[in-house]
């Protein structure tokens, strides 16, 4: 039998995992990668950094973790896998099983026979139908050339007025970048919160508190209606639907789309998102075309449903699985959660499996939690804040989904619930797993722990909790209530909400005060975190007061203006 | 009806846990903690850190995250519970539902009627049969008293030569303790390893080496025999079989053994850890008496098997579990995975579910794989390495235990796969599960994912191995075999094992030497981290060689002497 020849359109993520998973299990194979571009094999995540210059040379990105560059002559000669950099795959003629390829330089174009195709064509920036892209000091943050051009425009020119054009992950990597660099971007975002499909609203609003006291501005619910520009062709504004905001230069992240024009002038299925469908083997429509990576779509594992999330992540997984297959192994790709973790400033944003609108919107019984906690021992010195949220069915105690933010650890207690969540773990499931404790890591009960049990006391009918976007709805309705601040008075002063219905009573004193509080009218506690408010509704519920609330995650997760 | 009476004997962790969320549950209830000690409800883990400085007020160790003192006055006067300190359980009347107390200070004694009764008694450092304990410079860590005492002792002598008896967990507590104070202790233990009942020997050999490069000595499978004191009762040396060790001051830390004297003597089952027998609602066999904490025998949820593992998380989850129960809820603990955590000198450890050996033990046809990686992007300037074992059934893949040290993110590892191991995943399984990625936090296949793939590996008879031990046994046995160096001429440098059987050939010119490579012998590959030599070893074996293994881990799971 002749070697198996694997030709692979795309060398990003997807497709050079693919070509060293083959080699290692299909010896004699011949593996050939088609990339149009000239760098292959780059970890595109790492850009932010090196622009905020905390990674030195582009090279460290197309680097193994020994040191190896991964060029076309490293994967010929540590994988024997040939590369055709600069080469676009043009059209696939299935019936010949042949890809038509072009080379880009000298516009020659061939054939090369494959007896399994994989598509890893990625994806590619969306274009918003707006005027002035195509002005000076306009960017996108895509390929590593961009990263360079950013780059070099951030060091040599003054720049005062960046301005991000949308706050998904890249526009907020994007931010990260920019902020690494002392430069504080103004993000634009068309929906009305920062991470829309990330976090959930509330979350999104803490989170953005947080990172206007680092400097940032955001400008929310603002339409994009086009870029401005002075005579010189150099970007001057970005004119919204409320308004122009100054600029003197533009980062456009709106997000991408799969790159499928390859897949579809094939004649294979692409599916609903608009992305190739494959099925659990990564096949497409044809069996001897694989697709992995950015260019597929791929099913939630809670719903069912077919979602388009394009990460590396899940590309290299699937590439894993597309080699298994082309080596005659049944392997399946069982799908995503929808994790996404990022880091912006310092502060650690992640999430897994569905947000509450998921969960409501297919019909779930949905109750939440919200606990800002420490990440571990208060009196450790590195400890940190962690708000985290978790979502359930409220009927079968199942956890449907998990959001933090935080200077502390966020991202462990997102794995930690993406494998719960993957496991359909319950919250009393949760709450028995045995993890690590030691001062260093965490608290004798660990915060994601905390606050599923948060969750249980709620669905017990232990903890009547009110949000912050409620509280503050009622303040602002003027409804006749109590809010009782039951730190100390060093606390209040610190920070406190200024308005008459506040009254103060120290947690510690709530015992023996107890008459000082009217009994007929409703009450909600607030603290710093969420601690003490708790008591103190036990507290009162115990003593006789019927209508009390706490606020859940209290200061730490409230996103208003206080005193 | 009456109000409950809920007596509760212990006020470390377990007690005030109980006594804490009893409140919350069931307002009205009559709460008493009995404590011999004058300090309750302190973070004992949180010792170490107080003795190295990094924790500047004993305090801090008794407060809560919101800075108020655990005291009897904060339990009065916010969880309406009363604290007897300094008073002591004597016996229980089971019959008349009362717990006779003694006053330590007066000697006097009373009886406290109970419904429900709590025993958290904890347990109590393990005195060796040896003399000389009660030389001065004696030391063990337990009580906040014995932080105090070493903190002042190593702060106000000029010590320089301390020894730790014991290489448990808080042996090497101590250790770090030591160390945060630049002082490097030299640790005693009778077992041929550290951490044993933590660490499988090659992870913990692994270890050693890495902590003697930072200063620590180890004295391994040394009996002591005594300790040696000068004319003035002070501590010069300890004595084992193996000769003696000088010591200017000394820390025993043998273990611990539960507290049970209250309940045998009240006639309640005993378990045959030695600790107090419990169910799954964590009632004794008086079903009026529940006990939790460092007192009771846990069940450890993969091999049904009853065991002895006293850790502050499993008391904290416990005492909720008992309170729930006396609240009437029918509340399970379903047990432990033998989650263990530390922190020594920035090296961060810890293991969950079985060891290798325990495994074997048990039936199971074991595998392992050991992986060793960085914890994120190796760009990310805060990356750090791990190595990372995976113990699995080789018959069904399922995870059974895993291990990890490393500078880098060990913890979430471990608890991701406690997480998994929980709900009896599969390394398919695992692999599956959507993990968050970004270059802060891991690598797109993150590193436990990685370590179960090569353990798939393995299984599927890609990747045979072998592991330090065997190879530095083929090595002094004099074995014909080649050990096959594919790392650069650079990385050779930098460190090898000087043998003449090492050929060196850097994986990148492997394909175009393999002839200078024999046929007939036994080829052993190796590289920095198992990364290049699995992959010299699939390019051998797809080019004809039969008999090739690679080093697991390579070079940073190599413990032994190298030039």
């Amino acid at each position: 039998m002749a070697n198996k020849k694997v030709v692979i359109v795309g060398g990003v993520a997807a497709g050079p995992k693919v070509a060293a998973r083959v080699r290692r299990v299909l010896p004699n194979a011949e593996i050939t990668i088609i990339e149009r571009s000239k760098i292959i094999s780059y970890a595109g995540c790492g850009m932010p950094l090196f622009i905020a210059g905390r990674v030195n040379k582009l090279d460290e990105l197309v680097s193994t973790s020994y040191g190896a560059i991964r060029n076309e002559d490293f994967f010929l000669q540590e994988k024997g896998v040939i590369v055709l950099t600069g080469t676009e795959a043009v059209s696939i003629n299935r019936d010949k099983k042949q890809v038509i390829t072009k080379n880009l330089d000298t516009g020659a174009e061939s054939e090369l026979d494959y007896d399994k195709l994989v598509l890893a064509t990625g994806s590619t920036p969306i274009t918003p139908p707006i005027e002035g892209l195509n002005l000076k000091k306009v960017f996108r943050l895509y390929h590593p050339d961009d990263a360079v051009a950013i780059k070099e425009f951030i060091e040599k020119e003054n720049v005062d007025a960046p301005v991000i054009i949308g706050s998904g992950l890249i526009g907020m990597e994007s931010a990260e970048a920019f902020m690494g660099k002392m430069l504080f971007p103004t993000v634009v975002e068309l929906r009305d919160q920062i991470l829309p499909g990330i976090l959930d609203p509330e979350m999104s609003a803490t989170l953005k508190t947080k990172l206007e006291d680092m400097g940032m501005e955001f400008k929310l619910s603002h339409n994009v209606l086009k870029l401005e520009g002075d005579e010189e062709g150099n970007v001057i504004g970005v004119v919204t639907d409320q308004g122009t905001i100054d600029a003197d230069m533009v980062i456009v992240a709106v997000g991408v789309r799969p790159n499928v024009e390859l897949a579809r002038q094939a004649g294979l299925d692409i599916g609903e998102t608009g992305a190739i469908a494959v099925n659990e083997f990564m096949q497409t429509s044809d069996p001897d075309i694989y697709a992995a990576g950015d260019c597929v779509e791929n099913v939630n594992i809670i719903t069912g449903r077919k979602v388009y999330v394009p990460l590396a992540s899940t590309a290299n997984k699937q590439g894993r699985v597309v080699a298994d297959n082309i080596a005659g192994k049944k392997v399946s790709f069982k799908g995503i959660l929808g994790t996404s973790v990022l880091e912006v400033n310092g502060i650690n944003i992640g999430r897994t499996g569905l947000s509450e609108q998921q969960a409501r919107d297919l019909g779930y019984k949905v109750e939440t939690a919200i606990n800002a906690s420490h990440d571990r021992t208060h009196y450790h010195p590195k400890h940190g804040q962690v708000i985290l949220k978790i979502i359930s069915d409220a009927e079968t105690g199942r956890i449907l989904g998990a959001q933090g933010i935080g200077q502390g650890d966020v991202i462990k207690r997102i794995d930690v619930l993406a494998a719960a969540i993957t496991f359909k773990a319950t919250l009393e499931d949760f709450f028995n797993i045995d993890l690590g404790y030691a001062p260093p890591f965490s608290t004798p009960i660990d915060i994601a722990a905390h606050a599923s049990n948060i969750l249980r006391n709620k669905l017990e009918g232990l903890a009547d909790s009110i949000s912050a976007k409620e509280l503050q709805e009622k303040l602002e309705r003027g409804d006749d209530f109590v809010l009782l601040d039951v730190r100390t008075l060093q606390g209040y002063k610190s920070r406190h909400i200024e308005d008459k219905r506040v009254q103060l009573v120290p947690l510690h004193e709530l015992r023996n005060r107890l008459d000082e509080i009217p009994k007929d009218k409703e009450i909600v506690t607030i603290c710093a975190m969420g601690t003490r408010s708790y008591e103190a509704l036990r507290t009162l519920k115990g003593a006789g007061f019927n209508n009390v609330k706490y606020l859940e995650a209290g200061f730490e997760g409230w996103p208003y203006d206080y005193d």
